[in-house]
């Protein structure tokens, strides 16, 4: 059993170990930039740490978990262009540096070195982890779809929102769990029921970081407490207050402008206080992290090996940025 | 043995055949769309024909097909996208008809789909055809990178652009054509030798495709014949020209003027001829086309079984369109 640090060391030197082709180098310079932007790697980390739980070889497990953490930054690159982000991780966004055209262009061939990675796990069984990797790929571009899709709808249903943060979020950590699970040569079963885990741990990470977003402590937070209220963005806070709200706060909600970012994020939260809207979304999201809990539960292995995955969850879920 | 038309019917009915997720269908209707466009199917066709040389089954290779043809698509969406260009096949493009953003998304979930089909094939050769189909996806994507850069540089060497064109169109023909030999079981000189036949083609293709731009009949061609003229466009002949010509007529050839379409495109391909940059092209178009040739005389199959694939080769080399 490793501790999520060390199993964090182990990825980081992992992705420092990676050469990528020297030439053309405006393709990988790009690629080699976001990689060593950092960023907590919790999707290779929860993937080890499902190694660990079923006893597999973290050293063959690495190319899994690259392949991972490189789908992932190839989905920020290109989420990045469609969000027209100036910024990630406080630095400048690969479309800002190198323009959109070497920004897409990176991003497709990151894709493909991420499917090189995984392509040297055990041949044993790489055709269950092709089918779940690329069962997760799909789901990530289903739910970044979705997620544009809602900016400009005003109908969305708290359902139709969990369903996106879901495939958007949190099956990309499920299928890293499951993955582990599998290039751990564990049952059917067991990976099902860790890919549960992560998906719902998923879920309720994601609603976790709305709750933030809105009540962070701004010194710990890290970003701008109030910037979803500021965007407008359809958080699970908003849609339970659209859904509670009377016709005359509903009037007030809507004519918040733009100009007036701080009575904005005032005034909008007095609203998600009045309606008790954060009692509201912890309440789903200890929903999720009890399914998480139970799928986990359920899994067959010594309680021993768990411990540092609950452990982990817990401070997830009690994290102030 | 199949006759080109066979195979390509065999393509079409399954490109017909697949079922996209309905949701979202934002991201899925620009895939059936790009897939619905048709064009003349000739990677999947020259896979399918490599698995004829070998006595592979076609039915059990169509996957294969699949993901090339998937992967070209994908490459279509985000080139179109690069290239700002408003039309593919007489028809809008995906950017054009959905947006910059859905173009992107929905060429990334090509890729995962194209990854799918692949995922398919007989398990037993599942690591070697990803192997090959991954160094494909990279070396397409190198390609795209040095045609890009290619535009802003006055320096491009004309051992470059045939690299970038190797890696840009023939390095997929070579892929389609390793992948076709791969399903059907052939041996690695085998699949060696088939790749260097596929990308050799593909290689005299491009630069056919070069001289047609300028030479071809206008009745027939389909496209603008000068099109790369107007763009100033950095083909073969052009560079050729570049090379050989003498101060007085370069200078000749950098005054031209976008406004005087017609005069330019007569007064380059006046130069073109003093310069006889047709027969220079036309030379090493040759030689690919016999180191072609070469590669597939060392096969070792019946001769009887190469008959096809001689045949399509000589008609695409002397197409007309």
């Amino acid at each position: 059993m490793h501790s999520p640090s060390e199993l964090l060391q182990k990825i980081e030197q992992a992705i420092n170990n990676i050469q990528y082709p020297p030439h053309p180098a405006s393709l990988y310079e790009p690629i080699s930039y976001i990689m060593s932007l950092g960023g907590k790697r919790i999707r290779p980390t929860m993937l080890l740490m499902s190694v660990d739980l079923f006893k597999g070889s973290i050293e063959r497990a690495i190319p899994a978990a690259l392949a991972i953490e490189t789908f992932h930054n190839f989905t920020l690159i290109h989420d990045d262009i469609m969000d027209n982000a100036p910024l990630r991780r406080g630095k400048q966004t690969v479309h800002e540096k190198w323009g959109d055209n070497t920004a897409i262009l990176s991003g497709d061939v990151m894709m493909v070195e991420a499917n090189k990675h995984l392509t040297k796990v055990d041949v044993t069984i790489l055709k269950p982890a092709l089918d779940t990797f690329n069962a997760t790929a799909q789901g990530v571009c289903e739910g970044q779809q979705l997620d544009m899709e809602f900016e400009s709808r005003n109908d969305v249903s708290i359902d139709e929102y969990i369903n996106m943060i879901r495939l958007k979020t949190a099956v990309l950590v499920g299928g890293a769990m499951k993955l582990g699970a599998i290039v751990s040569k564990a049952g059917d079963d067991e990976a099902e029921l860790i890919y549960q885990f992560g998906e719902n741990l998923g879920i309720a990470f994601q609603l976790q970081d709305d709750i933030l977003d809105v009540y962070g402590d701004p010194e710990k937070f890290g970003k701008q407490v109030g910037g979803d209220i500021i965007s407008d963005k359809k958080t699970f806070l908003r849609l339970k207050l659209q859904e509670l709200a009377n016709t005359n706060d509903l009037n007030r909600l809507n004519a918040q402008r733009l100009e007036d970012k701080a009575d904005k994020i005032n005034n909008v939260t007095s609203l998600y206080d009045q309606y008790k809207v954060k009692e509201h979304a912890t309440l789903i999201m200890k929903e999720y992290l009890e399914k998480a809990f139970m799928a986990l539960e359920l899994i067959d292995v010594p309680e021993e090996q768990k411990k540092e995955l609950i452990l982990l969850a817990n401070q997830l879920m009690n994290r102030e940025s």
